[in-house]
């Protein structure tokens, strides 16, 4: 069955949803942009994807395709276009087409607002249960992994190299220390019960997910520790995990071949998932 | 006047070129590129191109879109249909469309190949009489520069940030060394004549047109050294030039604001402009 894609104010079956060959998401990966999750037909934090958005635009010089509130309503027609019930809503603005130049084509350039929906099961997840494996690899990105841009090349190849090497997922290390994993924020869990997270940079995603879980881990009076640590402590760690707008809160049960804790999801990770799931569930738009 | 334009074996005017959002360049930045030049309609250095690409392709696992008769076959009808001269003609390959997952799509995906002219005065010009300034910025880049990648952003924000400051282009600094500009290979000439430009490593593009003036260098018996330089020693070195596909050799004659040698293009650049002139318009196709 053919989805209902959003394409530049157009609702279109998604095999005429095209874009210009100048559009410069596609010459010059100058784009930026946002998955948010369905649960229930609902979407979870919405406001923190749209302000993020709003962000990177920003730290580019690039024009609101939109008002918020806009792009609440095609978020919500696209739901109901395609009965969504559970899954992602991708969305991704460029600067636009212009024939190809280095230099940024006028203001009044028109910018590209694309979005699709992705059915999937991801409450429920046969993952979470088990946990996932993670491989590291150095990270090789550019400097600003703050903005949310589709230079995505490199995450992409280290799935990959995750793929290959047996694991679901790949951390990247940078000058010693875990920065993230290839598409969300990594975590692990101290003997203490201390949860410690890499502090924001601009090495890091500002990861909307990850806000959430450290709120409602600090209103669950957790330990919070935001600073780097290495595969080696996390290795030795009582418990890993990952947090993203798909995955909400992922146990990690393996990193590099090297068990963590006792191989199995642990506590804190299966109770901030739990606490995750039901909070934003709550809070759905 | 509309160009006519290449996408994915079809000839079509440029309005109607276009490649459905879910393009793994436009959503993953998961492509590659290459511009060659044409004079008095014929392409400079193609099989220089060629080569690149398919390397480009290889170092990240995709298909070539068509062997290189084939992509010379569809240069040299661009250059008949839209009775290009001089100019240059941009060639893209994707890892094609697919629903959006890190994970490639399965091996049989369609590449994409998208190819366009752009009409252009390159032989004579009065940036390369009058040279051009640079200011420097750090290199925020990824680690794989010597891969061809259409991820762009951050030289296309190195050529604002250049004509915000008033220059023509940026000349990126990594660890207190100059790897390139942001479309182009850096050189400077030494006080005793030396031509010295960085060496090849995964820091900096294979420049073609690097590899054609170092060896019509080489063969005017011009000395050589490939070595990394610092900004300091540029503004102070009796000349300064860069070389792409695009402006051949270009005098520097500014970096920072301070004037290199005297102010003026100097004479190796200048020559070096000449005899690559030359040479590509005997060898060209």
């Amino acid at each position: 069955m053919s989805r209902t894609v959003y394409v530049n104010e157009e609702y279109l079956p998604e095999e005429d949803a095209k874009i210009s060959i100048f559009d410069r998401g596609f010459l010059f990966a100058d784009g930026v942009y946002e998955v948010t999750s369905v649960l229930d037909g609902k979407l979870i934090d919405f406001d923190g994807h749209a302000k993020r958005l709003a962000r990177s635009l920003n730290e580019l010089d690039m024009q609101e395709p939109c008002t918020e509130e806009e792009l609440l309503e095609i978020h919500r027609q696209l739901i109901a276009r395609n009965d969504l019930n559970e899954g992602l809503i991708y969305l991704q603005v460029t600067r636009g087409a212009a024939d190809r130049d280095f230099v940024y084509p006028s203001a009044d350039t028109k910018p590209t607002l694309v979005l699709f929906t992705q059915a999937k099961q991801i409450a429920i997840s046969a993952a979470a249960d088990s946990g996932i494996k993670v491989i590291s690899i150095p990270d090789e990105r550019w400097g600003r992994r703050d903005i949310k841009t589709v230079q995505l090349l490199y995450p992409s190849m280290g799935k990959m190299m995750a793929k290959a090497a047996g694991a679901d997922d790949a951390w990247m290390v940078e000058d010693g220390f875990v920065t993230e994993g290839t598409s969300n924020n990594a975590y692990i869990v101290t003997h203490d019960g201390t949860i410690v997270t890499r502090h924001l940079s601009t090495e890091i995603l500002h990861g909307i997910t990850r806000a959430a879980v450290l709120n409602m881990a600090n209103e669950a009076q957790m330990k919070l520790e935001e600073r780097p640590f290495t595969i080696k402590e996390a290795q030795h760690a009582a418990e890993a995990f990952i947090t993203s707008a798909s995955s909400f809160v992922m146990p990690i049960v393996s990193i590099d071949g090297a068990a963590v804790g006792t191989g199995a999801p642990g506590p804190i990770a299966k109770r901030l998932r739990e606490i995750y799931l039901e909070e934003s569930r709550k809070a759905a738009l």
